[in-house]
């Protein structure tokens, strides 16, 4: 059996909700290399990966991780800087991104209680989301996988594609509420030379997106629609009173209530960040999540830690509650992502909420 | 004389880095809608805005403010969501760039010892910003302004010019430092409906630029270049934790040393944000700006004030010394800005700092 063995008693579960494949193996990238040869006549080459090289390029690291830090299942995407939707046509995007969700699958096979799946989508800029439908109902169905990401920002940099409030995502919408399935909005790499992936383009993706929700009417017309919000929300908790100013002025429903009906994970890295993030946001509301590895790949020398090794920063705040704890940790992952239930009742150390079907 | 009058004793003086001349007669409307008629033959029309007209569209709304707020003096520019660089060519932009720089001058003749200029450049996007050089020099030497406002993003929200890392910048940067002045970073409107103006392009915009410095060497560069990035940074308090860590995986100059080469304005609306801000900056490097009136024109039902009465939020911050609190609301902006200094040595209160020729 994999993973670690917990001493679990009263202790919440931990489950990550934001990895990504990072570690992939070699042959991936041939694949990559391979459409570009082939742009004239795109063809899905066959991926030469086998169970042994993905063993390798996760025991190693993700694994290790998980197991050091106490981490028991992570929420397993592929690699978002590579999704690239950005790179060739819509037929180039769909065979990348078919394959890179295959990829997951075998990781999450592999690893059945230590790994669930999250795909990616065939985007590509200035085709109607409409066109995903199908492979996110692949990858729910077929592959088991338990949500998908969905990059706001096709272009890459550019920004060339409706906002999320417009009728253009709203196929996308209705098949994520027919499947039960949340989105967790992540961008891309960009091709822009004005940002920098990771330091710009993510965090400004994540509260563009928040703010395109903010001034439409998606969340009313899909009532049981559920988003995620990566990285904090890049600058949700801090421009919070500015949000909330804009909001009055424009009579939208409250800033507040708009907070509610929205996720974000804990993927900062000071306990400061985190507890605004916390107080900001509330615990129902926040779900932990690392990020590991790469995008924070180095030790701070404040606390002597990876940065992405960011549980300590929210054991620092002792004012959550037990109860609180378990809910960034645990349940609400199993409410966002209901999907996740059977995979973590199959743990031999299941909690009771996943048994019996949430909180 | 205009301007309460004030108990100063110890207070420090209270100057405002940031505001825009939102309240604008129709006149400068007229001319803009004159652009749009006249875009085959760009011409530049007369502007019809009485010294009356001027004084009425001050002083029910940014003086009245001053005064109730009990804030000296505000560093004043042309209206930034109007600066519009993307409409229209070049020429265009010159034009209404200059109108625009001829009211503020205007503004500061009429109130000299409330209103400081600050200028907007005739920034178009694809054309050199050497082409900025000619307007910069116009308002620092004739007109007596203080400092420019930066566009990083002329396109309105493609992000089409380089990053600000590129040499494309530095004609303007070795003007800035030849006539001793700093830039103010601040976007236009948006013409991309991914993005809302005050919601997420004036906050990607400070967060983008602050990125762009970082992975360049625009600092060593040029090491008496101030640059001041406004609305608190975007979100680079928030995430200073990310911004930290991709410094150091990518070998870059530190974080905080970034920091210290920065300015960043107070123009956050909260105490949680202003305390992270103040924590993360350092009191050296802040300085007090309320952007009143427009951006968050609303009473914020937490506190009953208006949102852009942000001084409370700074008073808030017990640990800040009386010595702190001088640097936030005074001598910081007499560093930043050396060219304050006469124009505040001219008022009848003028601070030994401002006589004496800075800290």
């Amino acid at each position: 059996m994999v993973g670690p063995s917990i001493a679990r008693a009263d202790a919440p579960m931990i489950i990550d909700t934001h990895g990504h494949y990072t570690t992939v193996p070699a042959g991936l990238r041939t694949f990559r290399a391979l459409q570009i040869s082939n742009l004239g006549r795109p063809k899905k080459s066959a991926l030469a990966i086998s169970d042994d090289e993905i063993r390798t390029s996760l025991e190693k690291g993700q694994i290790r991780l998980l197991d050091e830090r106490g981490i028991d299942l992570m929420i397993f995407s592929p690699m978002a800087s590579a999704m690239g939707h950005h790179f060739g046509s819509a037929t180039i995007s769909r065979h990348w991104t078919e394959v890179n969700n295959d990829l997951i699958a075998r990781v999450c096979g592999l690893y059945p209680t230590r790994f669930a799946g999250v795909c990616a989508l065939p985007q590509s800029p200035g085709v109607t989301p409409a066109d995903c439908v199908d492979e996110l109902k692949r990858c729910i169905t077929d592959l088991g996988f338990v949500g998908c990401n969905l990059n706001p920002d096709p272009s890459g940099g550019r920004w060339s594609d409706p906002p999320l409030g417009d009728a253009w995502w709203y196929p996308i919408f209705e098949a994520l509420v027919a499947l039960d399935v949340p989105a967790m909005i992540h961008a891309s790499a960009t091709c822009n030379p004005a940002f920098h992936t990771t330091g710009s383009h993510y965090l400004n993706a994540d509260s563009t997106a928040f703010m395109q929700i903010f001034e439409s009417t998606v969340l009313q017309d899909f009532p049981t629609l559920r988003l995620i919000l990566t990285h904090g929300g890049g600058n949700v908790p801090f421009q919070a009173a500015r949000y909330r100013a804009i909001g009055i002025m424009n009579k939208w429903p409250a800033f507040e209530s708009v907070l509610q009906r929205l996720y974000f994970d804990t993927t900062v890295y000071s306990v400061e960040a985190m507890e605004m993030l916390v107080r900001t946001v509330g615990v129902d509301n926040v779900m932990f999540a690392s990020e590991m590895l790469g995008g924070v790949n180095a030790i701070d020398p404040k606390t002597r830690r990876l940065f992405d090794d960011n549980k300590p920063c929210l054991d620092a705040l002792a004012w959550l509650s037990p109860d609180d704890q378990r809910k960034i940790f645990e349940t609400n992952a199993l409410r966002v992502y209901p999907r996740l239930r059977p995979i973590v009742a199959a743990r031999p150390d299941a909690p009771r909420t996943a048994t019996v079907g949430g909180e």
